[in-house]
């Protein structure tokens, strides 16, 4: 009975993470009810998206137009401390939980079948490049800070081998994150402990 | 150090129902890292919701294309049994529950500011006039299912004293459903009693 305008809208939008399909249809419902003006910025909002890509040093998001991105742009920022993270919104939590002030390599999501894909390989093979192009490698840092469950502990591990010729300190995040818990979730304070408590 | 980009879709998108700035900037990330074609059809999905508008006898939404929406236009629902319902989501659980079979009156959300206000007088006119063309109106019946909390009961009431000259049978769904509950949540056993039980 609904029209095939809301029904393809649920069946897209329920797609989404964190969007189920009774959630979905209350969008397209509210989103029909919209002037015109509002469902327009909608668009232009996501068609927006499009105009994204990856920062060539350490794979964060970034406008097109720019040549880097924020931070790796940013020369008030430490070069030499890198925090390894796997996705975008860890290193919105670890910004919001601030103390950090270094640049990242963001290695993309991990799949548990496959610990070091094609993607995670390529990115850590620029980092690998990166510090191998710093004069002092013995006073850079490079802090894995995968969620510390027995998967991320594991793709740590394979990390840390990797970089191991370079003679740059590796450590990993504080164990101030419960076991089992995840980056992106942790409050701030436990964030700003584990930074500092890294071994 | 967000891309404007992410940062005008996260405040776009919070501001839609159920969706936090949190959810709204992990979702950014995620449309941005799927391929041209995926966003393409969230964009269209997205458009085609302005292809819509109401049903000019039930309110429902329709596509502009239709005359009237899905159940005003099948001819196997009986036309004299209405249920007057707040939203479309309601209509939505209504059908989902099963055993209704009549048409609806969507009479659009209510201001408790303001329990009858433009949209709602108007529909309820439609409604007055849709049951005046009835031929033997004591066999026809208007369910009135708005939630049944006091400020529900108090705008059933206005409507009850609205329809009253028509002389048709005027309803209220049953209380299956606890009292100061949401139509739209209730599981579908409460929701049939309740279209059962009505008094």
């Amino acid at each position: 009975m609904l029209p095939p305008e809301i029904q393809n809208f649920a069946e897209i939008f329920s797609k989404l993470p964190a969007i189920g399909p009774r959630m979905a249809t209350r969008l397209a419902f509210y989103i029909a009810s919209l002037p015109e003006t509002d469902r327009k910025k909608i668009s232009h909002a996501l068609e927006n998206l499009g105009n994204l890509d990856r920062c060539p040093r350490c794979f964060f998001i970034k406008s097109s137009k720019e040549k880097f991105c924020g931070f790796c742009a940013d020369s008030r920022r430490n070069p030499f401390l890198i925090a390894v993270v796997e996705k975008e919104t860890d290193v919105f939590s670890i910004e919001k939980a601030g103390g950090f002030g270094g640049m990242y390599c963001v290695i993309g999501e991990l799949d548990r079948r496959n610990p070091l894909g094609e993607t995670q390989k390529k990115r850590l093979q620029k980092l690998k490049d990166t510090v191998s192009g710093w004069p002092e490698k013995n006073k850079g840092e490079i802090i894995v800070a995968l969620s510390p469950n027995t998967f991320g502990d594991f793709v740590s591990e394979l990390i840390k081998q990797g970089l191991k010729n370079t003679g740059v300190n590796v450590t990993r995040i504080g164990r101030g994150i419960p076991t089992g818990g995840e980056v992106e979730f942790a409050d701030e304070e436990t964030l700003r402990n584990s930074l500092e408590n890294r071994k």
